[in-house]
């Protein structure tokens, strides 16, 4: 998916956020926000933002020598939904409709973020969120496919979000399904890598699996043979986040995307409102 | 004031904003991009970020041969603003301390932006923000001063705002102080010009002048000989919003300063918190 032009002043703000992170060193800083400006004006050449933001995070980790400035950020988020997991559950077991229930609490998780300071905050965020119904909702074709599948590869997204994720896969598994879950190879940004996902308890129900890439996404060329392999052989894909969606949404297999539509170019092209949930098959 | 690094992606936003406002031709919209790419690489040699700001402006003025491309948005501002004027008069009829308040209804039209988009939000949202008070206030020097002033020069911001700066101009007017307000020497964002602030009414109660400067902020060295000399003889100074802060801060005057802090960088530098209202004595 082409990077839009609204992707440019994100990624640049990624750029300061992640170099600021990984170090103290004001000219250092500068430094790499020159470096980046400079990659940026090669933005055409980038097949997707994932792509973009990948050069951008990787230049902060080379010129900082930080391999992963984000990993304070992704266990706090872990630990503060970790918290979360027992009212999750609770949420989830008061509801009829389960599997739409068990998705909105996965799609929600993608709300967890470092600007989130304390318990109560993130507590009342996230109940406020769940109750806010899908835009759009695929929920029938899911739950055919679902019943003569054997075998599901969800496809992760952010640290945290894991830990929502897990409710999701706990509900799949107890009906007998396999579950594979997919993280980054390489940490990039806030995202899961295997760290976080063993971190958040998926293990239990799941198996997990780096993919090989390491975009915040999904480039599946890039991918080592043998996830290339589950992703070919596996009976349904439900993919999490817009990073996942840009990288994955032109294939031609059909995909169940479950994202929160983040940004204003994500959201027109789908045709919902910023800060929608939205669960839909390609 | 130095170009922060926050500065670059905000800038980048702008230019998205700006040429999306000023053309629908997408690729006309990616040639923009990439020169205002290329023009943030040399960042470090602006000044300030309304320098740096104007460049960007003038490149999508250039490039779509759009002078004013807020022009819509500013008229849309005024006239909302024009709407609430009445109740913003009651609002400070009621209030003891009239100076103060006329300053926070000054300061709080600030907040008047495209953003919002109705008119019930609009009024909601302007209540709410009136009630705030100040996090940084310097109201009785500015009061001592004002007693001995015989000229008061307010350095106007935003179209829309201008609304809110009538009711102080009006309020100061009225103590028997002459008023110079002024504003850009040409459209720059949605900042105020000639137009806006007759638009507005200023001219009842104040000398509406152009500075002479045509960044979004105030640069005294490149403004009218008639605009320096208003600029070293007024009494008193009192200059809205960021972008006439970033410009003037650094100048050995005395100026009231009157703004909202409305990102990270300068929240920081004033010791206050994002969003907070602020009304101090350089």
């Amino acid at each position: 998916m082409e990077v839009f032009l609204e992707c440019l002043p994100c990624t640049l703000r990624q750029a300061v956020e992640a170099s600021r992170m990984a170090t103290d060193d004001r000219e250092l800083q500068q430094v790499i926000m020159e470096e980046a400006v400079r990659l940026l004006a090669d933005f055409t050449k980038y097949k997707s933002s994932p792509e973009l933001g990948r050069a951008v995070h990787q230049l902060v980790k080379k010129r900082t020598g930080v391999q992963d400035p984000y990993k304070q950020i992704k266990q706090d988020s872990i630990a503060k939904a970790l918290q979360l997991y027992p009212a999750l559950k609770e949420f989830l077991a008061e509801k009829q409709d389960q599997l739409y229930w068990a998705l909105k609490i996965a799609v929600t998780g993608n709300t967890i973020d470092a600007a989130v300071s304390n318990e109560i905050e993130i507590k009342e965020q996230v109940e406020m969120e769940l109750e806010k119904e899908f835009a759009l909702c695929d929920l029938a074709p899911f739950a055919e496919e679902l019943r003569s599948a054997k075998q599901l590869l969800l496809i992760g997204d952010n640290a945290g979000e894991t830990v929502f994720d897990r409710i999701l896969v706990e509900k799949l598994a107890a009906n007998g399904l396999e579950l594979i879950y997919a993280v980054r190879s390489e940490p990039i940004i806030n995202d899961t890598t295997l760290a976080e996902a063993y971190a958040s308890g998926l293990e239990q129900h799941a198996r997990i699996v780096a993919t090989g890439s390491n975009v915040p996404g999904l480039i599946l060329e890039e991918c080592t043979p043998e996830f290339q392999e589950i992703f070919k052989t596996a009976d349904l894909i439900l993919s999490k986040g817009q990073g996942n969606y840009e990288t994955l949404g032109g294939l031609k297999r059909g995909i169940f995307f479950l994202l929160k539509a983040k940004c204003a170019p994500i959201a027109a092209l789908l045709g919902v409102k910023v800060n929608d949930y939205v669960f839909f098959r390609s």
